[in-house]
């Protein structure tokens, strides 16, 4: 399974560790870990009716589906009552794998912040992963109901456009001298970017806005985390119902520079915390990450003035180099996520809305 | 969310509790859970070169894309290395949440195995969930370089399918009088019930049955169990390549009964353990649950001919009665996952293979 790989990159080495990647983890845990309760399941959900779906052994037929669910898979801590539970949201083309065991093999953010005693939920946005989509459009081109002009793109993200876009390196197959991204297990990260369809959902608003607001709810109070294409959606989410949202980690991103004085009003009762890696203007992106960082830092800047309080953390500008936009599995992540649970204690469960 | 629901099927009590489910399941655990390790990561998965995908916020390119990967998931308990590894693979139209916390809100199979001391790697199939799929044919169907025949249809099933050929009841929204199956909890099922790529697949073999294959060999061996789609994936993937193969566990399905004699001989190596549930002959599936039965009747006796050391367990011809289809999420779930364990004391792990 190496060789295919290898020979159509031409970079055997990095391949044939790749390939061991998954099990190098084996001997890198720190010690057991005892769990309070874990399980998953689902927030929203609707019903669609539809006729003559995609043969196979199930005929055609009329009836109903479920839409729109967001999956939920969560594991609180012994110690997990003491602290404001972390709800995190995964970006383009990627699944709640995001969070889990790093391409190199290492403990993503999910168990980490459990054995730091947090309750972590992970999502896997509406109509990705396990979470499931809506067929129809499709089925419906398929029959020839629709025409194909009416049926969405797939965005799909190439391995040459993670490569630049999650700034690894200057060119594809070369990383930055300081680069923090496991490179060498980049193979891991590929398989992990999956097709996204979001062009199949309603915007107005997207039904993972809904269901992260839906979720903080009925968890009584969380700490929202989104990562590139969600990295806005914790602010989003909490627009629309502010009630569970305790705190918002926004992980690069473009903001969005012209929320309301009453949105920005709404949002700075929420504390705020932005992190953005390195290399921002070293690599040929099809944006700019430079301009990405500057709305942030606008943003930051409005909800500072209407009152809230806001925190950029702008890594290079911290002395941490090297940090690519998948900063929650580069080799210093374990830093970085204390960087976000000293966020927390100090601009979210200092102010008293921790459920101890 | 829960409204609804309720206004289309009309069956108001049962989506209000089904709206709880998620959260009964708060109270039901059995204590703390302590992980000698978890994490995921992904078995397979090969290069294909695309050119132009979708549009968004990624714009054209040509490169490459990973597909056929499988994403597997784990947990190991403190004592999971005395026995042999698990590795669930769910069926049609849905994913590893299969295995995971019921619709009523229990602790699924996933856990209860963890509990008793079994090491738990839960499998999504290629091209559903979390292992992705390939889009390249929808995409060229899109951007109108193919015609829209050949683009495959998307399996999708119906809340009135699943309670049909699940076994719920003699007919939609009405349960048998001894049903198993939390019908309580039916809007939850219906929410793991995602879309079914498995048409944009090779068949030759299914990348599934490989992976599956390929990750008993990296585990040093293991117990393989398929349900209804992947029923019988155990034993196709074992006769691709036995070596990681310890056990073959097979739930409800169609089994092959015209298999050579030298692959007979090739699976009557290995244990194998059948089980079918309740009702067989009480719904109108498209497809005879009484034939399938007989297949697996027939297909024990062919590996008993050829040596090998295989049993039926036919619930209720054991006193078990009302088990549905999803039997994993019975409310009786947990007994039957005894009766497995037990199997797999009895005839795998008395062979000598467990890895004390």
């Amino acid at each position: 399974m190496v060789s295919r790989s290898a020979r159509t990159t031409g970079v055997r080495t990095l391949m044939i560790v790749a390939s061991l990647a998954p099990f190098a983890g084996l001997a890198q845990v720190s010690g057991p870990l005892t769990i309070k309760e874990q399980g998953s399941f689902f927030v929203g959900g609707e019903h669609r009716t539809i006729s003559a779906p995609a043969t196979g052994v199930i005929p055609a037929q009329s009836g109903e589906i479920t839409v729109n669910q967001m999956y939920v898979q969560y594991q609180i801590p012994l110690k997990g009552t003491r602290h404001v539970p972390i709800v995190f949201v995964h970006g383009c083309c990627l699944s709640s794998k995001t969070w889990e065991t790093t391409p190199d093999g290492r403990m993503g953010w999910s168990e980490y912040f459990v054995r730091k005693d947090r309750s972590v939920y992970l999502a896997d946005q509406v109509s990705r992963a396990r979470s499931g989509f809506d067929p129809t459009t499709f089925n419906a081109v398929h029959t020839g109901k629709l025409a194909s002009a009416q049926m969405p793109g797939i965005l799909d993200a190439t391995h040459q456009f993670a490569w630049t876009v999650f700034r690894f390196g200057p060119k594809f197959g070369e990383g930055f001298k300081d680069e923090q991204f496991p490179i060498e297990a980049v193979e891991e990260l590929y398989k992990q970017m999956i097709p996204d369809l979001n062009s199949t959902l309603s915007q107005n608003p997207n039904p993972t806005l809904t269901q992260m607001a839906a979720l903080a709810v009925k968890l009584h109070g969380v700490i929202l985390v989104g990562h590139s294409e969600s990295g806005f959606f914790p602010e989003q989410a909490a627009l629309l119902d502010p009630t569970g949202v305790k705190g918002l980690v926004t992980i690069e991103v473009q903001c969005d520079t012209h929320l309301t004085a009453a949105q920005l009003a709404a949002l700075a009762k929420i504390p705020t915390l932005i992190m953005f890696g390195d290399h921002l203007a070293d690599v040929k992106a099809p944006f700019s990450w430079t301009d990405a960082l500057t709305s942030c830092n606008t943003f930051v800047d409005q909800l500072k003035t209407a009152g809230g309080d806001a925190t950029m953390m702008y890594l290079p500008a911290m002395g941490i180099k090297g940090n690519s936009h998948m900063l929650m599995q580069d080799k210093n992540s374990n830093q970085l996520a204390d960087l976000v649970i000293g966020w927390i204690d100090k601009h979210v469960e200092s102010r008293g809305r921790n459920r101890k």
